[in-house]
């Protein structure tokens, strides 16, 4: 069944991991696994949270990219949302029992953050979520998505 | 670590469910959770089994659409992949102790099949793993994926 906006925002919350999909200028799609941050916007438009309306602020999902070096197919993510900022990120639970299955996929447009000061208060959401970034922060830069859209579905309501 | 292909392959093969990433022809991603069967290829190109050389066959990762209606957003998938071939599918280990973090990204060019008997051995191989399709056969179509390429990362080797 579908999940009700706020029902989906609130697994979404709850997941340590989600997936990230971009799309290059040629359309060709990646996935990768990432951590993240989630900070619930304000204010409620016609389309809900999700939206983007005059009034408040949308819900944002942070995530950084590590300070080790990485190499260059692991930066794919952050050419393909220079060329095309739309992405797709998706949490998900599986467990054999089917009964027990659910999901959230928020659909939003990312930024690319790399400034220090821009960066802070995404980093201090990380480090609050995950001690290994209070250990050793990521050095960025770091993906804003302003979510434009949230659709969740789950096998029952628990 | 990056994941020889080999053990890529063997990893991604152990797991429950893995991640979709179709783009619409407007490069907009799209991402689900899927159930899955892998057939492994023959022949080693000088790619390896992820190729398509002229001796072998590539491997190949088969979803099915479940029998159940879906409604026109489930099918996003479908629509996705009949004007864009390429997809990216990714199986993913998430623990809070990072030191067992791994995934596996597969890219590859998706297919549809809805012919009874196209269909046939890949819902054989679904029904294989997984007890809910042997009591339920999912009504199609099938997603056939030919694997091109496999990337894989650990943090460690275990």
């Amino acid at each position: 069944m579908r999940l009700p906006e706020d029902e989906a925002r609130r697994r979404f919350a709850t997941a340590r991991v989600a997936r990230l999909a971009t799309a290059d200028e040629d359309g060709r799609p990646h996935i990768v696994p990432f951590t993240f941050a989630f900070r619930a916007g304000a204010g409620q438009g016609e389309s809900g949270r999700g939206g983007d309306g005059e009034s408040g602020f949308p819900d944002r999902i942070y995530s950084a990219v590590d300070a080790k070096p990485k190499s260059s197919t692991d930066l794919r993510r952050l050419r393909n949302i220079r060329v095309n900022p739309r992405v797709a990120v998706l949490a998900d639970h599986y467990e054999d029992d089917w009964g027990r299955l659910w999901w959230v996929r928020a659909d939003g447009q990312a930024a690319i953050l790399d400034h220090p000061e821009a960066m802070a208060p995404a980093l201090a959401l990380l480090a609050g979520r995950y001690p290994q970034y209070r250990a050793e922060p990521p050095g960025g830069p770091v993906i804003s998505i302003r979510v434009n859209r949230w659709t969740g579905w789950a096998a029952r309501l628990s």
